[in-house]
Order: structure tokens, then sequence, then C-alpha cells
């Protein structure tokens, strides 16, 4: 193992965080609120030990597959435990656990609170809680990029441009483009988000922190009814669309700035993920018809919930707890769904749904002709046994890994909907979930226990599960 | 399609049915019940139909993999729709709906009722009941070796003699064999078990009754508090005894017959099965402890419900719907585990389980040592790769099934946890599940749309999905 190489990544990440506090400070020191001490102490404690850290001589920089899973894992954690410190010096979250709950919550884009109430948190913290959903949603996409393939899900042209795949053993030329290009694409979007978030009203600090949970499909707000505190129809669409947009793979958007308007019109996973949120918006506003005013209102709040929950950001603008078994029944369906690959949406992802769901007819198909040779396309590219066997182990890993959070969680005496939905709305990034951790209520009357196990969750569905596992396995250190 | 074929079975399959109903018939003229007239026209009737459509001409005896598929689907509807026959003609249920529900839950080995009280049953219609389950039970052990071979499960070695695996094209000479052993163990079995529980107490007439829905895992009973009515200890442990050497492959005994020790006390799947059976009694006593006088009363009921959950077969000697979250949820579980393959138990089966967590593992291995060669093993049979990509596809067509039958009953307006244990335990075919079809309640007050959904599920699950399935592919039809 090349420890030196690690450690000196790592550094380098922790320079990048103690940077990415600054805006936090700058907000503190404006508003002249008391996190202001809290912020210095902690850019200088991240600076120094990342800058520390940087000085370590890896002159043998050779990284194989297993320096890749170890930093990765070690890079989410570290930030994590460095990006509570605010909360903790100031005195605003005190706990130690609450403090690491709510900052993994922002890293990895869940979006899911100890936080009873947020409206009276200092503005700095404000801040910081939802850049946190930036910069982790930044974090994924070069993870995306470099770890996912590898992995054989990137084998099927996710990323067209790298058609053979970059791996995480040798350094591919072209990731370093392809990185620039996404960092550009989701600045852009991020940028077009606050600017049209102001356009309805909001001020530009709260327009900043909404477009970070958005684009960063995190879902931290500034109010404690979240999108439903604004009260108009323009900021709860445009944010259900910007949820809708930031669920699509980024390169997509590349492609279509290169005007090749075919490739993504033929997209098969872009068709599949606009065809469920269109059905499941129409299933859920027509269950929910008689609760709303109009057809129409219940059509809004169907099509924000979906978008909400189905791109793993956790937005609300009705307690959607109160809805029909029906709608609720879809909702939860949709956790488990996710945007698409290449977005920085969490949980299993549509092209994985897809790809199991033509296996399965390949396999009714084999049963009914056993001597015909039947493939398994994706946008006219065969996708190979080994990579189906791999998507197929991660879906019921990711069952397994469901079913067993939820026994633990069961343990705090909750219902059987309340414990299910707190382990996949940690697992799948998204946020809150139903009854006890329902959209009105949060994370912090759960023990500290199940918190720790929440937040190995959201860490776990984060670094798509198999990650961070492997570094359990004996024959991992071997 | 060689459809004289398929009519000619179905007519030896219908003309067993009604030599099937004889001893129900003799039963209702033992007792002078007002059932014996229904009892005398259905034998009537689907003797003579049975009889007619053997005198078919079938010549051209070639049999497909397509034609086992639509026999087997045709099969076992049409002994269900001529088995509902007695229930509807004594009026003892009127509505065919119910009825057939009823009789699918008895053939299948569901053992799920939408009667609220059994008791008051004439006695013919409620051996009939029973002795569905045994009959289903047999079925289904032919139904294991003729055609799930064909789907690759049977590939890895379920079947010891038979390794390479007999398919539905060619009808292998050993086959027949293997039938009748099974058919010798099966009733060998049952007819200990009528008499053991004869021994604590119960009389002829109780014990073959549950005799047959021990053995045949399927849970129909006399009495409305199923064996909690038998306030003996000596029966309840006997019973779950018994629920789990019925979950056990019945080829094992044959091993047993044969003296390989060794083979059986190393068989991967039996230890695997009796593991998960251990570990979930232990830990639903510890959770349930506080509610019983003793220790012992809690682990003999904890025994009792994993044992019968685990077997699919949906007995209960106590309300097991009033335990802990953490206890409920563990049942939940199992409800999706079942028994070993080859016995009569439903659900996904443990020798699936068991190779999709190895499957993972090998995953995992992959990612960490991308050049190993890693290989999957069952009793150091190496699973093949096909093999393994139709394991994960039942699995995850399972996962689907299950989600989306959730959501249609969900529209009953009753809880998520009603609507999902209601699917899960019928399609499963173990029989009650949680609060709205709990174990003290039933699927009587469950809509028509619904009974006839579920009435699917059952046949879905007992069929094990492909072969259901496959009938409504177009491309079948070609």
């Amino acid at each position: 193992m090349n420890y030196r190489f690690i450690l000196k990544t790592l550094g380098s990440l922790l320079l990048i965080e103690s940077i990415g506090m600054a805006p936090s400070l700058f907000i503190s020191m404006y508003n002249r609120q008391n996190d202001m001490m809290a912020f210095i102490i902690t850019i200088a404690i991240t600076g120094i030990i990342g800058f520390a850290l940087t000085r370590i001589n890896a002159a043998n920089e050779k990284v194989k597959a297993r320096e890749g899973l170890v930093l990765v894992s070690l890079g989410w954690i570290l930030v994590s435990l460095f990006g509570c410190l605010p909360f903790i010096i100031s005195g605003v979250i005190p706990s130690f656990v609450d403090a690491f709950f709510e900052t993994v919550s922002g890293f990895t884009t869940t979006g899911a609170t100890i936080l009873g109430d947020v409206e009276v948190l200092p503005r700095g913290l404000l801040f910081w809680r939802s850049f946190s959903h930036w910069l982790g949603g930044m974090g994924i996409l070069v993870f995306t990029i470099a770890v996912i393939p590898a992995m054989g899900a990137g084998g099927f042209h996710v990323f067209k441009a790298e058609a053979t795949g970059p791996t995480a053993d040798k350094i591919v030329p072209r990731m370093k483009d392809t990185a620039k290009i996404l960092y550009i694409t989701y600045s852009s979007i991020t940028l077009a988000a606050i600017f049209l978030l102001k356009l309805g009203g909001m001020t530009f600090f709260e327009s900043s922190i909404h477009a970070f949970g958005t684009i960063g499909t995190g879902g931290f707000s500034t109010r404690n009814a979240s999108i439903g505190a604004f009260d108009s129809t323009y900021t709860q669409v445009v944010v259900a669309l910007l949820m809708v947009l930031s669920g699509v793979n980024f390169y997509l958007y590349f492609t279509l700035y290169k005007r090749k308007w075919k490739d993504v019109i033929k997209n098969e996973e872009l068709r599949f993920y606009l065809s469920i949120v269109l059905i499941s918006t129409i299933l859920v506003s027509i269950n929910i018809k008689s609760m709303y005013h109009s057809l129409g209102e219940a059509l809004r709040h169907a099509f924000f919930q979906v978008s909400s929950i189905i791109t793993t950001t956790g937005y609300m603008t009705v307690n959607f707890d109160e809805w029909p078994t029906f709608s609720k029944g879809i909702l939860f369906v949709l956790m488990f769904v996710g945007g698409c690959a290449g977005s920085t949406a969490g949980s299993i992802k549509v092209i994985r749904i897809l790809a199991l769901l033509k296996q399965i007819k390949a396999e009714i198909l084999r049963l009914v002709h056993p001597r015909a040779v039947i493939s398994v396309k994706i946008d006219n590219h065969p996708i190979s046994a080994g990579a189906l066997s791999s998507i197929a182990s991660f879906f019921i890993l990711y069952i397994i890994v469901f079913v067993l959070g939820t026994l633990v969680v069961s343990l705090e005496g909750v219902g059987l909907v309340s414990a299910a939905s707190a382990v996949s709305a940690t697992l799948g990034n998204i946020g809150p979930g139903f009854e006890f951790v329902g959209p009105l209520r949060n994370f912090g009357e759960l023990s500290i226990y199940s918190k720790l196990l929440l937040s190995l969750l959201m860490l776990l569905g984060r670094l798509e599960l198999f990650t961070l596992i492997s570094l359990f396995i004996p024959r991992f250190w071997k």
C-alpha cells in the first residue's frame, strides 16, 4: 500500500477544504455573528494539517486500484471530520455525533438534518452547510469519472467520450479534460440557478443556498418549511425543473453544447429517466387531487416531490407524509431509483435499473428460446456479461444494506416505515423520509448509534457501496 | 405449439384432481354434512372433462420448453378453477373471487385465507382446503425437478443425482426415479407427522389436516387461532421442528437414507438455512423476552414463528403482529428467504441467497484484485456465469413484482406495511402478513381487484415468476 501517496493527496484535499471555508468566514465577518472564530480556528487547523501532509515525499507515485479505494474512502471521512468543526467550536451543534451527521449529510448531498430549527443558525454556518452540498456534488463528478468506470458500470458508455473507460490503475490523459468540462458545466448551471431564483424574489444569500442545494441535489434550506416557505408558483416550478436537470448525466450537457442533438434525444437513460418522472407525476397528482384546490396545484406539488425524490435532493413544498399510501409508495420506490449516472444524484441510478430490466427480459427470452443468442444493449452498445454481473451485484447489495440497516434502526422502537425510510433516505442520499423522520421532523431524536449508522450509510451510498465495503474484507489488506 | 399434448396432459391432471377430492367426499358423507352434494357434482364435472381431454390423440408428442411453460401455467390455474367449485356450490364461499383465492392459496401452499371463522366450515371442505396444500406440495416437487433445472438454477447440483440437469426439451429417464423417491419421502414424512401430532392429543382429523399444512408448508388450520389453539408445548415444538424439516431439500433425505452422512452435513445450503433459523430465533427471543413469562416461552414462540415464516408455512402460536418492530422486521426479511431448493417452501430460496452473497463477495474481490480469477462455488462445484445471471435476474424480478404489487394494493387505502406484507405473504406463499392482513385478521376485507391480484401473485411465486411471465411477452407466441 502506497501510504505516502495517500497521505499527500489527503493533504491537498484538506487544503482545498480550508480554502472552501473562506466564503463562509467572509459571510460570518460581514454579518458580525458569533460563528466567526469557529471558522478562523477550523481554517487554520485544516490548512496547517493539510499543508503539512502535502510536504510528504511521495516519489513512488505508483497507484493501483487498492490505493484508489482507500484514498476515496478516507478522503470523504476526513473532509467530514474537519468540516464539522465549525458547528462544534461555535457551540451551535455541541454534540460531535450530531455535527458529524450534519456534515456528512452535507458533503454526501443528502440533506438529512438533526436540527429542529435551521432558521436560528448564524448565516456563516448556514452557508457552510449548503456549500458542502456543492463541494460534495463536485467531488462526486470527479469520483464518477475516476472510480466508477473501473467498476464496470461505466463500461457501457456512460461517458461516451471515454469509450474505453479510464481505470484507477493508470491516469488517463483525457480524464482531466472531462473533469474540466464537467466543472464548467456544473458551475454555469449553478450560476444560472442563482440568477433564476433571485428573479423569483429570493435574496442573493437565499438564492445561492438553494442553488447549491438544488444543483448539488442536496436539499438543505434556510427555512424549516424548505421550498414550501416560498409561496410562489414560479419558485417552486423553477426549483423542480432545476432538480430534474441536475439528475441528468452532466456529460449530456457537453454533448448538447457540441450540438449533437440526436445523441441527446436518443439517449436511452435520459428517456427512461424522464418517463419515470412523467408517469410518477401523473399517478401522484391523480391520487392527491382531492387534497388541493385545483388539479394544477396537485400537479405542481406532485411534480415537485417526484423530482425532489428521484434526484435524491429532498426539498419539499408540502408535508408529503400526509399523502395517501399509494403516493407515498411511489415516492418510496423513487428513493431507490435516483437520477442518471454522471449526475450528482445518489441511490441506485436509472442506468442500472434500465440495464437490469433489459437483462430480465433477455433472461425470459432465453427461457422461451433456449438456443437463441440474446444480448443486452443500451444505446446500441452491447453490455458485457461482467458489467451486467456487477450491476446486479450492486443492486442486490444495495437491498441487503437497506434491509440490515432497517433492522438495526428498528431497535429504536420506531415503526417499520420510519426505520425503512430513515435508511433509504440516508443510503440514497435523499434527506427526509416518512413518519418519524418525515418532512416536518428530523433525525435529531434518534440515538447516537443510529446517527452514526446513518452517517455511515450516507457515505456508503455516496461511494456506491463497493468502495467502502471492500476495505472491510480481510483479503483487501493482504 | 403442441396444443393436443397440452390439452391431453391437462386432462390427466383434472382426472387426478377429481380422484383427489374423493377423501373429502368420504369425510363429508361420514359426517353427513351439507357439502356432500357439492363434492359429488365437482368430482363428476372435473372427472368427465378430464376424461374427455385424455381421449385426445396426441401422436406428435414432441415437447419443447414453450409447451412445458404453457402446460405448467395452465395446469395450476385449471386445478384451482375446478378446485374452488366445492366452496361455491356448497354456498360456503358464494363469491367466485373469494373461493378462487382460497383454492389458489391452498394449492400454492400459501395458507392465506379470506375466511374470518374457519371453525364453522363443514369437515369435508375443511379437509379439501388442507389436502390441496398436500397435493400442491407434491406438484411442486415434480415441478422442481422438471422445470427449474431448465432455468439454470438446478444447474448447480440441487439434485446431485442428476448432475447434468434434466431439461424440459427431452424426457430424462432418471426423472421418474427421482420423482418416485421424493413421493415416497414426502408421504412417509407426512405419515410420521400425523402420528406425532396425534400423540400430542389432536384427533386423527386434526392431526391429518395439520400434517398436510406443515409438510406441504401451507398453513391452513382447523382453528382460528392456528397452532396457538393447541396450548401444548409438545405440539408447538413438534410442528416447529416439522416445519424446519419440511424446508430442507427433500433430496437430502434420500442422501441420508443412502447413509451418505458427510454429503448431508457438508451441504452448504442446509448449513446456511439452519444458521439463519438459529440466529433469527436467538435475536427474536431476546427482543420479545419481556413479553412472556420466561425466556423458555419466548424462545418457543420465536422458534415457532421463525420456522413458520422462513419455510413459508404461515402457522402461528401467538399474534406476532404485537411484537416489537425489530422482531417483525426479521420476520419480514425471512418472508423473502424461504426454505431450501427442492422443498415445498416458496419465496426466493436459501440457495439463491447463498449464491448471490458469494457473487457479491467475488465482485468485491475482483475490485480489489482486478487481475485475479475468482469463481463462485457451492459445495465445491463452480456455478456458471449464466446460472448466476439467472439467479440475480430472479431475485431482482422478485423485488420488482413485490414493489409493483405493493403499489397496487396500497390503492386500497391501507398502510404501507399492510400492503407490502399482503404482497410478500402471497408472493412468497406464506399466508398471514402484518397489520391489515395480520395473524388475527384475514384477506376477506380487501377488494376483489386486490384478491385477484394476490391470487395471481401466489401463482407467480409458486411458479417462480419466469414461467408465468414468459407467457405474457409477445415473442413467446411467435
